[in-house]
């Protein structure tokens, strides 16, 4: 039995809709523990939390089962979906959600299989057009929760969608990323990871017209108000203002250009 | 014994007051298990926490308490509640919160109980005239869950504080009635229901001067960005913006008339 | 064993920084009770988070944990802390954060014990630089909740980082002290207490040029709109707009001079 189960949606705070899923998965589990991931995914951006859930999902125990619903194409012909991820389990739906997950799966050799959720003895009697985290995932991860078995919730298919992953490509004098989430704060993570910068030597990144010198080990080593390059939390390659908002400072949008030139070069 | 608490304040997340309600709830009653609804009424907005719990209650676990601090006139005569509605419990202010779940209980025909909290051995020692979410609702909640009969707890009344309802007319072609709810999408909840559109057959739906053409069945029937009426997850008709936000795009607010035109007359 | 764990941070509701400290925890206790008290608190401001820690750890029950991270110098030299205040413990850097805490010890005589927590046994396996509050105060916490004692995570230090205190001075007329926090509905708390009050009579409150007479039982007392001086619940002067906006209204920051004239005198 799986007690811990994540919410992740683009549904805010401040209308009730992850506390009603949440009252249905008690419902059904009411020894289920939930822990919000953020209701606070810009609506409708279904890459913004495939980037959340792919950093966060590591540091959970095993067997916790992860709802995400960021969910444009509800009540249409896109399929809800179930994926085992080594130890851990996604419920939502089938429009890339998972891409970022996948990827790190792919990498880390964790085990995956897919399902098409087909089974509406595990869903509520009734269901909405426009509402299937309640509906549907809420009490799919439910049912998961008390044991049941993921094949018993859905067909299992091979065929997920998953969208475009963002590049680093090697240039001449050393990487070419980009920038792929802009935290609360400000700073801003990139494509480019620890591991791509290993062999280049003392670097410069350039972001926006700006030329940042080397890579700090952390916020505390420039002083506060700088423009700094640092490997984040998530061994990505990030630049932020130390005490301050990097993403206002230079005007910075998710997609943006960071370039890193070798010095050495 | 009850478990499940939840909380609906008007308090905002910055503070911590909706937490301190939470420290009086555990240490009370520590097997409570307890859901946020929200905290992000807007300030004293007594209707649109009435709106947010009568959609909410009936996804709830029998037994559940629902405790929900709108309180502007907190310290004053008003008098603090709890009412029993079929299986689940309201603690809060006697201000109108209830509005809407006692005309859905009606409808439903469960039963319901009113009693004025008046039994000052269920609250904190020290009461402040300014919180009594902390001070008396948060105990008294805690002591329900603990297993104590709500006509311990305070005396029977049969006199609540009810708001006026949001009508529904008929008019010559069809309905009228208003916008009752915008959500974080900026979807616009309306006071008509689904049922009080059957018998109309096809219909359009005016506000603020757009006219649209029929109710869809789901967000995506529709293309990104175009104007869409539809049945919302409380079985309200709704108007929405596909991938869009309807409220920006209208200028609409809460109370704007909405028109139901019944494309047979 | 402890069970119940609270969390204050500036880490926002969007990214799931918050969610992946409690992933954490759960894995090393996962009997244990996540209580967020607020992720809100302005990035890099340690003085709001002590203020919120001082105002609602004594609403919470006995070995509870309170884990806050406000951390602009993660990664530097600052020490990681952990104190025992009466039957309560902090676990957060050592900044400042626990000033009012501290205060607050010392007028209630619970006793106080520092540690410098220096044993990376109960850290995870891996510290980024950037986030020690998923790799380091998370993990110590749930060891804590486990029942590790709290001399066994760290070594016992005398000298924990305190900033200066709000002060009350006495003027010829009565008392003149200072904004120090404002909430979500625009109240304005002050440094002066209830308790400063006592012998001064029927008073005037002067702040931001304007004045207002006397000190009300609650809000309810004066009409909507109207400004109000109130004991807040935290035992607090306070100044409000009745269902209203007093920073707003009188343009007010943290800070800002507070003024008590006696009306006897």
């Amino acid at each position: 039995m799986a007690n811990l189960i994540t919410l992740t949606t683009d549904f805010g705070l401040r209308d009730g809709y992850g506390a009603v899923m949440k009252g249905v998965i008690l419902g059904i589990a009411p020894q289920a523990t939930l822990i919000d991931i953020t209701h606070d995914i810009a609506p409708q951006n279904v890459r913004q939390a495939a980037n959340i859930l792919a950093r966060d999902v590591a540091y959970f125990p095993a067997n916790t089962i992860h709802v995400c619903v960021v969910d444009p194409g509800v009540g249409t012909a896109r399929r809800p979906l179930a994926v085992r991820f080594g130890s851990q389990v996604f419920v939502g739906p089938d429009n890339g959600l998972i891409t970022l997950l996948h990827a790190r799966a792919q990498q880390e050799g964790w085990p995956m299989e897919f399902y098409h959720l087909d089974q509406p003895q595990y869903w509520l009697a009734e269901i909405s057009n426009v509402f299937h985290g309640r509906d549907l995932f809420a009490p799919v991860a439910a049912h998961l929760a008390n044991g049941v078995r993921i094949d018993s919730v859905g067909s299992r298919i091979h065929d997920p969608v998953l969208l475009p992953l963002s590049a680093v490509e090697r240039t001449t004098g050393g990487l070419r990323g980009e920038v792929t989430h802009i935290d609360h704060f400000g700073n801003l993570a990139t494509s480019i990871l620890k591991t791509d910068l290993s062999g280049l030597g003392n670097v410069s990144v350039r972001i926006r017209g700006v030329e940042i010198g080397g890579v700090a080990r952390t916020f505390g080593d420039r002083a506060a108000g700088e423009l700094v390059a640092l490997i984040d939390s998530a061994g990505e390659l990030a630049v932020a203002v130390v005490n301050g908002d990097a993403a206002k400072r230079l005007g910075a949008k998710v997609g943006d250009r960071v370039e890193i030139v070798s010095s050495s070069s």
